[in-house]
């Protein structure tokens, strides 16, 4: 019996030479998103926006049937793209322009691909910064999410020259105009008791900021859970043999399963904020280990009206993780004389977002 | 930024001296109950009762479809509930009129309100009870499942004044002429070993008691699942880094998967009691946490004729959920001479049900 | 109250007594198998085998849907058997002859049942082995699965005398002109990178062996939830406070739990092998606990052309599951000179399947 040569056989993943500007990778295993992943989901947050709950309600504001969670559609997306891009990753640095391009509903299927649109060796020699922009499609070719995202990636073979640098372009944030709103949804038959008569878009001022009081505590089942749910295949998130000789000393928290945590927990304050239509931008700021109970904080950093309608409005809420701890979140986070954010060690999620809100 | 006014912001919940007689809450987030709710609650629980796990079992005895578990209906529409009635509850105190007035099916959607019944200041000042008989009727406005529960609920405000105390009137038991029997069901097409060759209605006799053998440990990632299944927000059940500092030390396991999984040992003796009628009366006599093994014993204390049915009896069963012992469970339960039950800390729940048994 | 008869009210399972030459089981509780039981199945092993995710895919091979993973499809009807056959084993010795005769699909129902083909008191007189032929038929009546497994259970009265000897004549291995091949099936649309362009039959020689690379570790919930959706209602799985008195002190985890995150680890290296054709022979060399963690390795010990198809042929795999180590895992096989194979304790599983795999 020959143990046969791995690179073929087993993949390992690529490593930093091995990305070139402009190349795209056609990711494999394309999925169809059922009402189950859906009710998963919804079992491993506690989530309660009513779009995702209920069809009446769904039906009421114009859609077909209940929308799936964009950011569960985002994280099956993004699970597809592990295995070719960051499966050597040394840290997962960011992601910006998360743009959801119309809903998904159960039974559509995504297929993903990443171009690489950004390279940076490191000074140290030893890894390097890649930049992709990842979009997945639907059964009928239909754009559903696209992103970037950059990420740390190990060199194989150290001895090999730098790439050209390349640091793309992309914006801080999604211009409200560029923000996509599923098309012939009206929110004008909305009951108030449907999302617990909470606060509405008009009552919310730019600064304000809303601790929305309850945690939850992660438990490995349940985060093995949803990363496999999402297929992510990350070594770091499952092997607790390997991970026990790591610098953490155990499995690493999946951070998709931490901004959908979040998502749910921001229910209770910002309950009315019922569609994410993108991310501007975000980052886990640290990492978080099972046994870690996670509470969130929500800002309005920004807010627009839509068109003239009265239904609805764009607002722009800039959402923090924090673990096993209960502040005033935002006092934990300091901006360096350089302009870059240091974060308190239980600030794990940094997360800019923009959703449709109720008027 | 401003921390804006969590009273309107991040809701918390309602205090005794925010309920008045009359008073109907009107609950939030509508929920879709789908096939794959059944699905997680039956591997939750390991729930073996044949009319909820196969369709041509289901169709044989008359139902459109698989029709879902009552007590699954029963959970979702009572997490609806939390956020307006008990999320500063100090104690669930019990249930009563538990009725399932018709049978759910995968698609439905329920609606809950709840209505309060009863008011008592206990004699501390410091909290009371409330009494709210709640509703949930589907998108065809039929009331599916009805119920009575009574909560000790803390007072914000202690110097406010007492409410006039109302105790409700209610029921004991449910009378079996007032239990709703599936309609246009019929079981005569009976095959004796889809529930595994089990004890019938006529072979047991009042008095009875079995004890189904088996136990189930709780793991903390399961019965998080099950809570954030039925969206109940109780914050008991979820955050560890609080409960670290309550009398417990840990987080609570929600009653209800108690009662699942109890009601699922008991297909291993009952198996013939196909179908949950209604909740007579039902208590959580001490906590459970993860890592307690639960163990179940049923004791038959009614049987009725339904009209001239010669394929199904009504039969009344008090399950005993027992932890970490396999005694002769009964022996466990003292009634003091006022009249008081009182139970061995190993007995975690006392409920009494009507269920249809076969012939 | 009288505590019934407890052989007759709650079942305490068959001894080796119990059992007869030509005794047939019809078990209980027929299962419809859902859409949420394979997304289930997934998010509780990762499993990646594009068949089984997605609907365009499955369609362009021929499927009229996603058909269920044969995998979960065995769990579910092996289930079924355990109450009758095996509730008192002492041991699952091996399985062989595991025919997946044809595809099932989400709302397929299964039947179940169990014909004993073979006893043989042990020589202690305290125990036995039964061999029995259990096969699935679906709603139509039709065989999905049928299979051989023979179980060491234990003997109640040790004083009944011993039944006579039979040992059923059964196959090393299923002949490759045995193996089932879905019908219209075709698999020349495939493209590379629905499987991340992975190895291919032609490239693969008998005698190759590839080590998968990823580990996943078990955890209590995990486990507990696998095990209960398949129905399997063995003691050992669930009952911690039984099973700390147990000479593993400790819940065992469900092997067929193991089968399913290896062939899920398998898809890196083996992803091409698209659909599991056969089980050839399995055995659980050594008991698996919460907390370890499963690595794979795969042995190609057979190809076949089959007839003259030029898009897949059939792949025989010896599959290996290693816990908590990741050696070379074949160095720790022995054979002793009797014939019989010893295991080092870290090899959990030693499984011989027939694949369709990809030309």
């Amino acid at each position: 019996m020959t143990l046969i040569d791995t690179k073929v056989a087993a993949q390992q993943g690529n490593y930093f030479e091995d990305f070139k500007i402009g190349q795209v990778f056609k990711h494999g295993v394309p999925r169809t998103i059922t009402e189950a992943d859906a009710t998963l989901h919804l079992a491993l947050t506690g989530s309660r926006f009513p779009l995702h709950c209920a069809s009446p309600v769904a039906q009421a504001c114009g859609f077909k049937s209940v929308p799936l969670d964009n950011l569960l559609v985002f994280h099956i997306a993004f699970g597809k793209t592990v295995n070719d891009i960051s499966l050597n990753a040394i840290a997962n640095l960011g992601y910006a322009e998360v743009k959801f391009e119309q809903p998904c509903f159960a039974d559509d299927s995504l297929f993903v691909c990443s171009e690489v649109i950004g390279l940076k060796q490191n000074s140290n020699g030893k890894n390097g910064v890649i930049y992709v922009r990842s979009t997945a499609t639907n059964q009928n070719n239909k754009v559903v999410v696209s992103w970037i995202r950059w990420v740390m990636v190990e060199k194989h073979d150290v001895d090999l020259p730098a790439p050209k640098t390349l640091i793309p372009d992309f914006k801080t944030h999604i211009p409200s105009d560029d923000v996509s709103i599923p098309q012939q949804t009206y929110f004008d038959a909305w009951k108030n008791h449907w999302s617990d008569n909470q606060i509405k878009f008009d009552a919310l001022n730019i600064g304000d900021a809303i601790f929305h009081q309850s945690g939850i505590t992660i438990n490995d089942s349940g985060h093995s859970l949803a990363t496999n749910l999402y297929q992510n295949n990350a070594k770091v998130h499952f092997d607790q043999h390997q991970m026990q000789h790591s610098s953490h000393g155990q499995r690493l928290v999946y951070g998709g399963h931490i901004i959908s945590i979040c998502r749910a927990l921001s229910y209770n304050g910002v309950g009315n904020a019922l569609w994410v239509s993108g991310i501007n931008a975000g980052s886990h700021t640290n990492p978080c280990f099972s046994g870690d109970t996670i509470y969130c904080q929500s800002e309005v950093i920004d807010k627009k009206e839509i068109n003239q309608r009265s239904d609805i409005g764009l607002i722009r809420i800039r959402m923090l993780g924090i673990k096993n701890d209960t502040p005033n979140a935002l006092d934990f986070i300091d901006r360096e004389e350089s302009g870059r954010l240091t974060y308190h060690q239980n600030i794990v999620l940094d997360l800019d977002y923009w959703a449709l809100m109720l008027k």
